[in-house]
């Protein structure tokens, strides 16, 4: 079993999260064992992908039988961190930032939103996503108090520098950075450059060769 | 030089969309020339990556002398389909919906927001993002009439499917789908399922080992 962060890549992770909603839903359901195929079949993956994945977590699936979908997703919860609770700040309260607050507040308690910043002065002390936003200017304030520990940009280009500097000086760790500008991780930060924008380059690549 | 889809992975296509990105970035600097080296210690690129991936689609390397900055974002330009007119059609005029209409405009003429749908008869006629919002049970008609490429789905997980169901039928080959579902693509219709939450669970598996 890996157990080292440089032994599992940031696409394991992210087919691990997609396994783990397919057991819930299965659970949900009340299916109790379910084979690598039948997943796959179900929601459109590739069972070998499955089953190599999980092998490098530990034997998880009984010969004949499958894997029992209960224990599995405990056991991919556990491994993902999601035991853990997580406190995000949002810095930015404009349409995406609403739209992250009411959508990241899930798992259970994994991942709760516990505070908002922007910089708008008729924004600041309003309830938004049943948030009272604060000032960005107290933002590393608002980190202390919160014990925020990821941090969400989702301000214009060139409001995301001094935002991302605040997060790291009052010590937040992980940051996912929806501005359409990249920023840098560092030994002690990890950035994730979120830009939906290419999603879209993606689609006229395949529409023009279509 | 591939010339068919399937030699083209989804990530070289996003890696490619990043470096036409940091071109522009230098050509609006006035840069005329960068070497992979240049491009990699700026942007927090791989020189090596960059390379490899570039030689895929043609000789642009100039030995010695890098990349001619203007010429190199024009090729990745039409590469990428970006030459082409793109008009979306947003689904859902939440706050995720609004701030994508406000976003996915870009590239000069690559992209355009054409038309808006909501079920909510109180958005319904109103503007918003520069739109005037037409009701999801005219979606068929609207891309009919706006002749629409890609469909932009934002709306919750349950409304999903008969958005995906009206744009299929009104002929829509593309589809990014924000909701938090996952739908299914065929021979004739692409699916780029966008699960943000993934990107925190990507953060919290981080957290926890470090």
């Amino acid at each position: 079993m890996p157990s080292s962060v440089a032994d599992t890549s940031p696409l394991t992770l992210n087919r691990l999260s997609v396994y783990l909603r397919c057991l819930r839903a299965l659970a949900a359901e009340g299916v109790k064992t379910v084979s690598s195929q039948e997943l796959g079949e179900r929601f459109n993956l590739s069972s070998a992908q499955i089953r190599k994945d999980l092998a490098q977590f530990g034997d998880f699936g009984v010969r004949g039988v499958g894997y029992e979908v209960e224990p599995l997703a405990a056991a991919l919860h556990e491994l993902l961190g999601l035991s853990d609770q997580h406190r995000l700040v949002i810095c930015g309260m404009g349409h995406l930032g609403r739209a992250l607050a009411g959508y990241l507040g899930f798992n259970d308690l994994s991942f709760s939103v516990v505070a908002a910043v922007d910089s708008d002065p008729e924004k600041v002390g309003q309830e938004l996503a049943g948030l009272v936003v604060r000032p960005t200017g107290d933002l590393r304030q608002v980190v202390l108090e919160t014990h925020a520990d990821i941090g969400v940009i989702a301000v214009p280009s060139d409001a995301a520098v001094p935002i991302y500097e605040d997060l790291v000086a009052a010590g937040v760790s992980s940051i996912l950075n929806f501005a359409p500008t990249s920023l840098p991780e560092s030994a002690t930060v990890r950035v994730k450059n979120v830009d939906m924008r290419i999603y879209l380059e993606e689609m006229a690549f395949f529409l023009k060769k279509s």
